[in-house]
């Protein structure tokens, strides 16, 4: 038997009734059931419904101490004498709603100016950037987001101590007229995510090399002994994870270690423990020379260039989007999303918690 | 014994009368000399004053089958409607003169956008692009640039045969009122240079695993054996590597595999063999939320979040940029420019190709 064929429509009734349940208002659970949706249709399974609901539990609305999230939040626009940059206090609104919003402005933006950048403060984890890039880069734009991860998960590249989020970069190019998809470059900064760790532990398996540390900060495969994570590319993911780090501190981060930690912050002193986001859209006519050889167009050089490259020979290579491409291939052949039976099981949950009919015998399997 | 010490003023007049001898105006070479300085200071010795001629020499004014770069050439800014934005067609102009020039430019426009990019078309090697982006920072910018590197050597992830440049990457961010120098985050994404495997068959060493492959796409450590280079960090380096060709491909570059090698062009069609330059300032106050806890100003907060991150028992943790600084305080306290044997004597065929008086028995060593 193979995966699950959910509807759309339904699977979109299910995760709005679970966000308005949760008090969100009724846009900020369309721009979240938005988002699901991208993310199942994209077979993105890290970042689908069932995990968006579960994080919206733990660090989000559903935190009574400490609550990441807070529905019907207001973003402020802080005052800026800048023209083509903005910085928002999300006030800890839904990340998926802050961040559909921050790519908007920032096209409004980059249409003007060529460039666009949206920073925002007090956020909340907004899930799959590669959804915000990718959305982006089909509209015709060049887009870029980082953010900081909620937790220091990370080893800083000889160091000991976790005081890195996983901290992730993605990056869309509108390449769709050159090769039928936008290309789609979105990975974390550490070699593997701490639920790969234990979905190992679960599995028994060993972990790859250069991925974890032990207690004592030296390298182990083995995940029941691992700490911390380590950045991939030694001091070059280091690097690229000290920037989402540096971003946020130029915006108004507070203390890394202390993010999510409300339980860590010294008596009498007052810190921010929310997430940062950056957000940057690029008009590619703002770069453009118009000048273009052999009659190609600037897109049909982007995709020269791209022939090119997987060409030679190079028929093993993918390019960065192409699986997520592919998965959106099969969930319009099925005419649904497609989940495992035990993501069902977990859609039979949230729908009876949102009181939402919900029916697994009647829909049809692939 | 110890290094030579070159003092500034005598470097700055041999690389000067170098750059002069070569054809280049008073100005390119004023900014050559300006960029050889730069990287002698911070200890960068793949991109010194005799590596900066040596690149001439095979690809730039020096190749006279396909002159890189083209002494006296005009920057034209192409018309545009953007107004953060520029492109520039650089006509072959030396590319340490352009990149000076775009940075200077991008921070112009970053004063009144908040941000500022620049393209640059038709380009040529800018060497060291850590140190355009560092001095920057040290003017208080958050720097970015990235290029195309001059041949195509590095293999794409899961393929075997190279389309993709080393193409590096540079950050750079204003952190010295923080820490006391700029955090420069700079370094090609291949996992070692060509010239690195140069240097282990001369030594009769093995490289690093996962750094190359034979000419049947097989990874290999025996440098006699490499063929081309692969990427750090598998899929996401080649990511990063992607990026640089694609900002390229939308610029106007052509074909990768053609770059440098006018030679492969097919008859009857006419390719570019030049590099791209992507350029891109943030003025720091842009991206601020202007509410920073504990009274902390915006370098305050900086300063915090990296004094948490390096903190925590992560002593041996470096920050990027922090070897160019220590070498830079070297070079301080010599009162001068630290070269060995071999590079002083490089320096002398130099000297004495542009006339100009060198007597290295008077110089002093560490």
């Amino acid at each position: 038997m193979g995966d699950y064929i959910l509807p759309v429509e339904l699977h979109n009734q299910i995760v709005d009734a679970a966000y308005q349940t949760r008090g969100f208002s009724p846009d900020e659970a369309a721009q979240a059931t938005r988002f699901c949706q991208l993310a199942a249709w994209h077979g993105i399974k890290t970042h689908n419904a069932i995990k968006a609901l579960h994080l919206d539990d733990l660090f989000g609305s559903g935190n009574k101490n400490n609550p990441g999230c807070v529905p019907n939040a207001s973003i402020d626009v802080i005052p800026s004498k800048f023209k083509a940059t903005e910085c928002w206090d999300a006030n800890r609104k839904l990340g998926q709603a802050v961040a559909f919003q921050a790519i908007d402005r920032a096209i409004e933006l980059a249409d003007t100016y060529g460039t666009g950048i949206v920073s925002v403060d007090h956020a909340f984890h907004y899930l799959w950037g590669g959804g915000y890039v990718m959305e982006a880069a089909k509209r015709g734009y060049i887009a870029y987001t980082c953010c900081t991860a909620a937790l220091a998960e990370v080893v800083p590249f000889m160091g000991k101590y976790p005081t890195l989020g996983t901290n992730p970069h993605s990056w869309g190019f509108p390449t769709t007229n050159a090769i039928g998809f936008p290309i789609v470059i979105d990975w974390a900064t550490s070699t593997v995510a701490m639920g790969r760790v234990q979905q190992f532990l679960r599995e028994g398996k060993q972990l790859p090399p250069d991925s974890a540390v032990d207690k004592d900060g030296n390298l182990t495969q083995d995940p029941s002994k691992v700490s911390a994570l380590i950045t991939f590319g030694k001091h070059k993911g280091y690097g690229l994870a000290l920037i989402n780090e540096l971003l946020a501190a130029f915006t108004g981060a507070s203390i890394p270690t202390l993010r999510s930690r409300p339980e860590r912050i010294p008596t009498g002193t007052n810190e921010k423990t929310t997430p940062n986001f950056f957000f940057q859209i690029i008009h590619p006519e703002a770069l453009s020379s118009h000048n273009f050889l052999n009659n190609r167009s600037q897109s049909d050089n982007v995709k020269a260039t791209i022939e090119d490259i997987i060409g030679h020979g190079n028929d093993d290579c993918l390019l960065p989007g192409q699986l997520e491409h592919q998965a959106a291939q099969q969930s319009q052949q099925a005419g649904g999303l497609l989940f495992t039976q035990a993501e069902i099981e977990e859609f039979k949950q949230v729908a009876t918690a949102a009181n939402v009919p919900f029916n697994t015998n009647a829909l049809i399997t692939t």
